[in-house]
């Protein structure tokens, strides 16, 4: 028997991990299999039904689902031994998966296959949500019931806050915290449970991440009292008619430079903090150790917009610098062939990332006044998210602390990123609860928004499978909660 | 009984149309119900075979269905009692219905129905194709079975050329062309047949067209080998990594400004031919009666791209300036809300329409040669239609005298165009063949390449239904071919 298996043996609650695969791995493939597409809609209610089945199935004393105007967040309670209080943040919504020609398995099946990694072959699981998040929740899930089915207390106290629209940008999470702010009050921190391996097995914690406003530019004839106003029209005519689809193309094109490298909107990035001193000393450590090839694999890059070998200045940028990006546009014919048309509307959906001090409340009024002073007033911006504020904490709070613990307690030395360039709703628990946020967790996922989107299910000595990031979160829980 | 019913009465093939109209109605409804989209390939043969089916049925003496590399060419000959020959130039093929929510219609039903325009109130027939050019092209047929099931012989021989790829810009027209001169050849003249009555009752013959060239433009990250190479990846690494989005639109901002009116390539334009003094005389002529509103109504636009007023300089920039239009563009995500994603494509739909003197040939070489030089040889230029040429005749040509004498003939004097801004294969027949085409005919219809395309059915005292449209060809059949 391996040494690692003899120490589990020693708590019952890792042994009932081992012990109970399989109750495990069906309750992460029953919610994988039930699609929760916030962005379109699909199946979003009855997945927060039958999460909340499992709030009670693994012992919560409180299981609510608590109406938003929006999606239900479901909301549930478990009194602990200890003083302290743990708030849990989830989120049981995912990514479209209409990309789904693009997918090799089935993005609702939570196939489980061989998938060769930097860190050697593993198994993973493959479904829209694995990793973003239906698989951390799950995971987290299970060690909560590991530790109460074989202590019949947990060591602290923990309140589970699951939304059902991160990816539409957390638009009634503020309205739920306000709401119930006096029960949330008085947390001694916050996790959110993630599986922070990298591909070749590289553990990491987050000490904060980016803020988000997500908007839709359009151009249309009829508002702009030009060009087409109805209907496409015969594409002959654009010699004397004026063009929705360049006009979205001169206005882009006063946004930003060198493929949107360069934003060219001053007061959008006015307000940037660079990095304070302990951000400084962390990314000084980490580029001792981060490999920016990892990313590179992960996600089939040849390059990024800057030059190799800095990793720094790679590190700073990815994390300190706001950018503006396209995440789609459409106008006119895009089907096979040539249909000769002159389009009446033209549309481009952008994301602009927020860094420490940005406010996304600043954003569309920024956006507005540039569309105007450029001569672009007919351009409406709608916007397709709440903003999301950029969010931090700091090493030291306990609860990064307890984290970093866990992870030496099983023999890894976590790099530690002092944000992460993607966004969530952190800010409410953080600054607002005054709970903030660790983030961090063994195991590994990828392709987040992307095809064949997946976790690894069984590991290898380098990275965790869902059975050891389980445990993971064991340990946190009686490390956090003093026993 | 009203006098032109009398005078029709007078001429059997005249009053043998009043007689026929289900019939004649039904030929239409068999072409529009059989799509033939030809940007797809949806039923393009079956409808081939069907209208192979009808040219034996009118009486051609020979009718052959012709393989080319793409779409068949369906062709038919009917040697007549003079010496003349007209080429008749058809097309069974359509644009697609893709937009097809947008039609009040079914694209493929043929409903009959009240249609208020300008000209009054009418019945019109909807349905793709309807105008473009299934319903000119029956009446055309409709016309010859008149003359030959009432004469039993045409006054002049008739060769019918009927493709099916016009919407694919003729892309195997001139391999038919050149592989049947021998037969082509020597002919007096072309006809195009037409419904050019404008939405008012104004009548138009056409002396040429533009000719054009239909690309896409795709940035691609692995050809690039800049930014996400497979799949679109998470949207926060905007920040560290290049977008194909962003760079399709530094592309097409360096092609034009203000919305396209101004094209910044001069090597595309640099050809150009002004127009000649018979241009010159028929725009003043045309710019005394042409309406600019009535197109307006047509395409529901509010404004031209130049000021109100000058009809002269209207016409002049319609007919005889090159431009460069997005037809379509699309990249990343397209779908409901707010998926944050960055894409690794980008492509744009361009049409460049080419006015006398520009030479189809070298617009790609052009359009590589720009992309190039702004620093963009990466992005990929695929031609979606082979090339056609520019194409102008002279009024004094024999052909264009008879179609003139025939409007006045029926008590209408039409406006001429020097061009339109549309595009046709009439080099092959105009200055390949050296027979210059004619394009004109009584009756009306819209939207063409948009939703409820309709042709008018039932007229009244200033637009010509189906009948009259029919006997407009009879009439000028006679009239070119000398009795």
């Amino acid at each position: 028997m391996p040494a690692a298996r003899a120490v589990d043996a020693a708590d019952p609650a890792l042994s009932y991990v081992d012990a109970h695969e399989v109750r495990f791995r069906e309750r992460l493939l029953e919610l994988i299999r039930q699609p929760s597409v916030s962005p379109t809609g699909e199946g979003v209610r009855d997945c927060a039904v039958r999460l909340a089945r499992m709030f009670d199935m693994i012992g919560c004393e409180t299981t609510e689902i608590v109406e938003t105007k929006g999606n239900p967040v479901v909301y549930g309670e478990i009194p602990g031994a200890g003083t302290k209080t743990l708030l849990v943040y989830l989120m049981y919504d995912t990514q479209p998966y209409d990309d789904i020609a693009l997918w090799h398995y089935s993005p609702l099946a939570g196939t489980i296959d061989e998938l060769d990694l930097p860190a050697g072959r593993v198994k993973a699981l493959f479904g829209r949500g694995a990793m973003n998040s239906k698989g951390p929740l799950v995971i987290f899930l299970n060690a909560l019931e590991s530790l109460l089915e074989t202590r019949g207390q947990l060591p602290l106290s923990v309140k589970l806050v699951a939304e059902g629209e991160e990816e539409l940008g957390s638009k009634h999470l503020p309205d739920f915290v306000k709401g119930n702010r006096d029960r949330l009050l008085g947390a001694d921190g916050s996790l959110f449970p993630y599986l922070i391996q990298n591909a070749s097995g590289k553990a990491q914690m987050w000490l904060g991440c980016k803020g988000i406003v997500y908007v839709e530019l359009e151009v249309s004839g009829k508002r702009w009292g030009r060009g087409p106003t109805e209907f496409d029209i015969h594409g002959s005519y654009k010699s004397i008619v004026d063009s929705p689809a360049w006009r979205l193309v001169d206005a882009l094109s006063t946004m930003t430079r060198t493929n949107g490298n360069e934003i060219l909107i001053p007061d959008l990035v006015r307000k940037v903090a660079p990095p304070n001193q302990e951000d400084e000393d962390l990314l000084a450590k980490l580029a001792t150790t981060f490999d920016p090839n990892e990313a590179k694999q992960m996600w089939k890059l040849t390059a990024y917009n800057l030059p190799d070998g800095d990793v720094l200045s790679l590190l700073r940028k990815y994390m300190f610098t706001s950018s503006l990006n396209i995440d789609g546009m459409w106008s006119g014919y895009v089907g096979e062939g040539s249909k000769t048309v002159l389009p009446h509307k033209a549309t481009a959906k952008v994301d602009v990332r927020l860094v420490p001090n940005q406010d996304p409340r600043d954003v569309i009024p920024i956006l507005r006044k540039h569309l105007d002073a450029h001569g672009f007033p007919d351009i409406s911006i709608t916007p397709l998210m709440d903003g999301y504020y950029p969010s931090k904490t700091s090493l030291r709070e306990p609860v990064n602390q307890a984290l970093l613990g866990t992870y030496r307690e099983v023999g890894r030395e976590p790099e530690i990123l002092p944000l992460i360039a993607g966004s969530a709703p952190f800010y409410w628990f953080t600054e607002f609860l005054k709970a903030p946020v660790a983030a961090g967790g063994m195991g590994h996922g990828g392709r987040m928004h992307a095809p064949d989107e997946y976790i690894v299910y069984e590991g290898n000595p380098r990275l965790a499978g869902m059975g050891d990031a389980t445990k993971f979160f064991i340990r946190f829980l009686k490390r956090f909660g003093g026993g």
